[in-house]
């Protein structure tokens, strides 16, 4: 089919999906009947345009790479702030990448809902509304007939969510246990090879994978939302964040690292849940000493990884990326095919 | 939708989707709208039974187990053989899990033509007609508009076929890495465990992984039709058995073991292509020595694990089960909801 998709927010995902859709523009219409148009794009630092017959986007690009605002692309409607592109323009899908507020997920949580409101389809790699309202929100797609994807908020492009609901569809998942922060699991590896913790943080805030503060990784907190989805998501349950037991990394020596490589074990920082015989769910971030016949054991640098619990397969492991500008951009058009293999 | 299934074959793996399918008969019909009738089964050796009705499955499970032929359910058209049964019932399904011959493919491919030509579905998890006419055997399906599943040909019910054409979707492939056979990664366990390679071939024997002649798994065989299989379907060439190179694991010492775990490394048996520069192909199964960072290092017993390299994502694992009734029976569910998914 063919899409006419806005963005709301233009950063480093939008435009990372951006690229492999000019890229790869010709296999995805012959091999998936895949075919689209940009039509809108508005951030609120860069500006905002809209032409219902298409944007160049090979133009954009060079625009944003250059510093510049959008409103210098030379033809199109300007200035539509987020509302406006999405319940004004004649766009079927909304891209919402914007910088949200991960604990309160707004303004994504709003656009999400309007997008939802006016009949078009959303996908998005922004946490908090997942987080929040994930059940709403589907609710709100399906009564509306349109799609809300959102394989990026888990494991970027390791396609995590839809090996759960469609590729392991039959079985019934009964808990999970996973890497989910790359930024721990580096500075783990790290402190592995004979790093300091804080010369392994240091060393990962130089890198890109940690920021100026790095409590939100380091504390656990981003394992924790990651744990609260997949709970929601694949388990059917209704957790919110102060559901889960926290605990982060900071409490790791050299010293623990070195006992537990000692005894053929792995330090992991491990967000997990398990269904109880009790329908309730037990969910948790904590550090934990894997034995190396663990899957999981052997992930290291920043790569992130899931183990599915299951009937009928026994525990079933993917490890991939966690992040990353193409990575997280090509989540996005995992829920894109997905949409489009649903309406064809 | 409503599928009329019929079984050719009807062994353990037959008698494990059967038990799944009513087990779940309830759950199927409600998550994914899929409903089904067995309506015939034709076994060379336990006899044949149709009727347009459906069959009582409890009932033919229970035959089964007290050694009894099929043809001593009370109702139904006896004595079928395969071909009446694909071509002159009212199946709309053909679930092909003979006994095999994996180097001709036959009697399943000539089962699995019929049906085709018939008009029915085909799942099913005779690797044979795979490793030898997959691309002809799909034309097939796309021109009678049927389709022919096989995701149990590789790793049994871990998902790796689906995950590659859906999950996936919008990669390049450009290559593969796995541990392909569950008996010689339980033998190389064990020896790392201190076993012998004749006591750990034992072990394996006495717990069923491995047959009286052990050949096709220790020298390599059967994870080279993986290796043909995976060449094919998922890189999109047109390998022949002839086309791998091949080694198997009975080199391996036990001090080759100690030595490597002293390095901190493992030996695997390791399938493996990988896409050229001129498009070619380079395919081979043979041993390799993993640094213990590698995720298919940490997988240990009779697990498999299987790293597609993508052009998105980098390398991406998926590490579940290989064998089993249940695991392998699984695997024909898996292709049986994705039929449900197309024609719904």
């Amino acid at each position: 089919m063919q899409f006419k998709i806005a963005f709301i927010g233009f950063g480093t995902v939008g435009q990372g999906l951006t690229e492999i859709l000019l890229e790869k523009k010709d296999m995805l219409g012959e091999k998936y009947d895949f075919h689209f148009k940009i039509v809108a794009i508005s951030d609120i630092m860069k500006g905002a345009v809209y032409d219902e017959a298409g944007l160049d986007m090979e133009k954009m690009l060079e625009l944003v790479k250059k510093g510049k605002k959008l409103d210098e692309y030379p033809t199109g409607v300007k200035g539509m702030d987020s509302m406006a592109t999405i319940q004004e323009t004649n766009a079927d899908t909304i891209i919402e990448v914007t910088y949200t507020d991960v604990k309160t997920g707004e303004p994504a949580l709003t656009h999400i809902k309007a997008a939802l409101n006016a009949g078009k389809n959303v996908v998005s790699t922004n946490k908090g509304p997942v987080v929040k309202q994930v059940m709403e929100l589907l609710d709100l797609a399906a009564s509306n007939n349109v799609h809300y994807g959102f394989e990026g908020v888990v494991l970027a492009g390791t396609p995590v969510l839809n090996l759960a609901k469609f590729t392991l569809a039959g079985n019934k998942i009964t808990g999970f246990k996973g890497i989910l922060n790359g930024t721990t699991n580096y500075i783990l590896t790290r402190m592995e090879g004979g790093m300091s913790y804080d010369d392994a943080l240091k060393k990962a805030q130089e890198l890109g994978y940690a920021e100026a503060d790095p409590t939100g990784d380091v504390e656990g907190l981003d394992a924790l939302g990651k744990v609260v989805i997949l709970s929601n998501v694949v388990l059917g349950k209704n957790l919110s964040v102060n559901d889960v037991q926290r605990k982060g990394i900071t409490g790791i020596t050299g010293e623990d690292v070195k006992k537990a490589k000692a005894e053929g074990k792995r330090w992991k920082l491990i967000g997990s849940a398990e269904i109880q015989s009790d329908g309730s769910v037990k969910a948790k971030v904590s550090p934990e000493k894997l034995p190396l016949s663990d899957p999981l054991a052997g992930v290291c640098e920043a790569i992130n990884a899931l183990t599915y619990y299951t009937d009928e397969l026994g525990p079933v492991t993917i490890v991939g990326p966690g992040a990353g500008r193409r990575e997280t951009g090509f989540s996005l058009l995992i829920d894109l095919l997905e949409i489009n293999r649903k309406l064809s």
